[in-house]
């Protein structure tokens, strides 16, 4: 029931995300000396986490250059070897170690199939790192707990440098800078996580939702509470959550719903919630369960949401008396092919 | 408790599916007169039942075509307004009703930023049917239950009338033409179903899992359990459930695998599911629990695997004794703007 090395891990995102903002600019014009011409469209390879870092780089990218963009379906390269042709397009492949083999072939694949090839890693040794045509390093330090932490909000960013070296991103440069300071804000109140993990004790079963820029903080949030203490918790779009899936809401079965700030629509699904005798907690700016900061822009709050939901893991961890730091039966590199 | 609804509905999918494998191909010679030159590439847009034959169309189209294909990302359009470039793409909206606004304000925006359009209706005066370019009429008769059955593999068929204008699919007409008897073969064998759901009676949370082609039916089969039953099914890759979510699988959280008949992966993924403590079902051809009949090729097997998970569905509601015609507080057309 330790934690100690997630925690410490998480703690030190302030500083991995500084040092990011530092090369910012950097990157984005390697991406814009890789990338001259708009692409005819973009793909993200990633898995786990780093597949929700190419979600919210799936939303940002097409916001920003126009481009039509997409998430790669890793098995019809590595189960049916389709024969695709990606000329014109550009590919970023996200994965922490590098080292998972099915995201390698894909990007060697489709790198053959005529697309530019982008590779954002925190190991820049590694086999994806060598196939890539460009390397983003996350530089976030050696991250050992198996919960990835610091590397996937660096990944946010470096998904949101190739973002503006292909368009216009929506924040402005102060409200970058202004970003670690945001995340110290919130690392700062850990009591908002273990209220809400409290209140949740019981719950064998969650759901998360959010919408658009935010749904990458509904997905990894859900992943962190799903890998660190064994309570399904499901996060989906709050539109998919109303297609169906509500059915499921109720007693014993809480929603958290996670809010960058423009969406009245989560206010319609906590009402719809409450209606079904399910407990309802915020996240969002202002939010009284895990209020985020109010100044940092919806584009960006997907940053500082995550880390609401790294500590809602950790506390719900803590109150299930379970070793967030090793999960059973869970290894850092997944060996997926 | 009554179900009868949805179980006629079931029924009728021989009937409706064999009344589109007659128009099978003039929808191909539709789609090849829409689009003469490969497009640039392929946008899905759906939400809900209909997403997943998307999730389908994801795979095959991008196998038949070559050309790079994306599922939309709705909130982009309606909640952003992004201003995209989709000339030389070609956009696929699918909606049973036909009356989601936000699914047809996607498809008129992304039509006047240049892309061709279809819409996949069942209700051919519908808004959808209106605003697409060409319609592909579902014609499975009006569907009263809640859960979506006929129409979505219906759906399925449409989507692959999509792929083949646009390319080789991987089945023969003759695969094609015996599907209305495959289906009718599993509709034949409730008892298989209810022995499972005999076995998950005391089961809150459940895994539904499989990969590439069939990945649509263990999303279809996990939403269709959680809207009938309120038991919270997860869908999701195989290869995902490995990143981090296979740590909830262990007593009391049973893994149903889905598979097309190649995938070696999901017999490791049981493996592991069994070692956690947790039961673990099958669908796959020969598949002791839920056996799907063996000459369906992989890339149409879907069909069969989704009412396999339908009649999963109906039996567990029997096993709760709750009526999946009518869940609490579900409707039929989702207003999500």
């Amino acid at each position: 029931m330790s934690g100690a090395l997630m925690r410490a891990e998480m703690r030190e995102q302030p500083s991995a995300l500084a040092r990011f903002i530092e090369r910012f600019d950097a990157h984005v014009e390697q991406v814009r000396a890789l990338v001259p011409d708009p692409p005819a469209g973009v793909t993200f390879v990633a898995r786990g986490s780093s597949d929700h870092a190419a979600v919210y780089g799936r939303y940002l990218t097409e916001l920003a250059s126009g481009r039509p963009t997409a998430l790669a379906a890793p098995s019809l390269q590595t189960l049916y070897k389709a024969d695709v042709d990606y000329r014109g397009w550009l590919v970023v492949a996200l994965s922490q170690s590098g080292a998972t083999p099915e995201i390698e072939t894909v990007t060697r694949r489709l790198q053959d199939a005529g697309a530019r090839t982008i590779a954002i890693v925190n190991d820049d040794s590694s086999p994806l790192a060598d196939a890539a045509e460009l390397v983003i390093p996350l530089d976030a330090g050696p991250e050992r707990a198996v919960p990835a932490t610091k590397t996937v909000t660096t990944e946010l960013l470096a998904v949101a440098a190739v973002a503006a070296g292909l368009g216009d991103v929506p924040f402005e440069r102060r409200a970058l800078e202004r970003l670690p300071v945001d995340v110290t804000e919130v690392l700062e109140d850990f009591r908002s996580a273990q209220h809400v993990a409290n209140v949740w004790r019981d719950a064998e079963r969650t759901f998360v939702a959010a919408r658009g820029l935010l749904l990458a903080a509904a997905l990894e949030t859900a992943l962190k509470v799903k890998e660190t203490t064994g309570v399904l918790a499901e996060g989906l779009s709050a539109a998919d959550l109303l297609h169906g899936p509500i059915a499921v809401l109720g007693p014993g079965t809480p929603l958290l719903t996670v809010d960058g700030g423009s969406t009245r629509e989560l206010d319609e699904l906590a009402r719809i919630a409450i209606e079904r005798g399910a407990g309802v907690s915020r996240c969002g700016p202002g939010a009284e369960e895990l209020p985020l900061p109010v100044g940092t822009p919806e584009s960006l709050a997907v940053v500082t949401a995550i880390v609401r939901g790294q500590q809602l893991a950790l506390a719900l961890a803590e109150e299930h008396g379970v070793d967030p730091d090793a999960p059973v039966g869970l290894s850092k590199v997944t060996a997926t092919t």
